[in-house]
């Protein structure tokens, strides 16, 4: 398994259907690192362009990578050292091809969108499980702008809960995603 | 489905394995509403015993149910309506069985203890769909007291990933078992 997951502050929606970069949530990169490391993703990118966003995501990391925290929580540490601080989708496709040998796929994760790319959770388990190289992308905000939908090869359904509902925050869908696609083979 | 789920601050345990009452975090309220408004849960209690904590969440509750948040995101509204803050797993009971005219289940998670009450995630499936009305209890800070389990009808077997790693967020803990429990017919 070959898969990394990407968190998108730029570009992302607003409430109001804008094209934003939104703010880096440090909850987020704690939650979803912990995700990431439980189901052995090899990195969790956190793309942002604004450099100040950048520089405070680098000072969380080495904070529990280098910092006090690597000592106070060793756990925190071993899910941090799976985060790389991007300013671009690019350069998150760039550095895994680097590390893999081949350029990855794309699988956009969007709650409502469907089109002709859509992919079930079963298709995307296959896909995994081929040995793809893939960046399983979440957004921020009000999710990926359709930029981005438009240059995913794939994109994954909606999670479809037992409501109608479908506002989960972004790491309650990485959580529920990974699980669901990185765990094929786990007892549930 | 009769499914409640229980956020417990006290009695918990600290790094130190101590007996706790850990402080209320805003995200876990946030998130696990969602999860619980997506998977059609009846009612989130958030169980604490300290007065200022308890005023501090029902703040945050009325915010979203009946303050300004409530006309700014409606969404978030309908999550925050299944909140409800008690001072005890015994109200919480007491409130279950006042609304349901039967005795709730109780089954508790736990991130790395198995015993003679363990139970499977298809296990608590059947037990679920069998109409019986449970409370599903999550501990904060470093998980449940040991009173908690005993008393506990249950205990769902840990969160297994790929890896060996379990140190989620009780955010990320509850969206995933959530998703697996409340769910059996969803397509994945």
């Amino acid at each position: 398994m070959y898969l990394y997951v990407g968190l998108v502050h730029y570009p992302v929606y607003n409430k109001n259907n804008e094209r934003i970069a939104s703010a880096i949530s440090t909850v987020d990169l704690h939650d979803i690192a912990r995700v990431a490391k439980t189901y052995d993703v090899r990195k969790f990118f956190v793309i942002t362009p604004l450099v100040d966003q950048q520089v405070l995501a680098e000072r969380i990391r080495r904070h529990w990578t280098n910092g006090f925290g690597a000592g106070y929580n060793s756990d925190r540490k071993d899910a941090f050292e799976l985060v790389a601080i991007v300013p671009s989708l690019e350069q998150a496709i760039l550095t895994t091809t680097e590390i893999e040998g081949k350029v990855p796929l794309l699988i956009a994760t969007d709650a409502s969108i469907q089109n002709d790319r859509s992919i079930s959770y079963e298709r995307a388990r296959e896909i995994i499980q081929d040995s793809r190289v893939i960046i399983l992308l979440f957004g921020t905000a009000w999710g990926l702008d359709k930029c981005i939908i438009d240059r995913a090869d794939y994109v994954l359904d909606p999670i479809s809960g037992k409501s109608n509902y479908n506002h989960l925050s972004v790491r309650a869908a990485a959580a529920i995603v990974l699980d669901r696609l990185a765990c094929g083979e786990c007892v549930r």
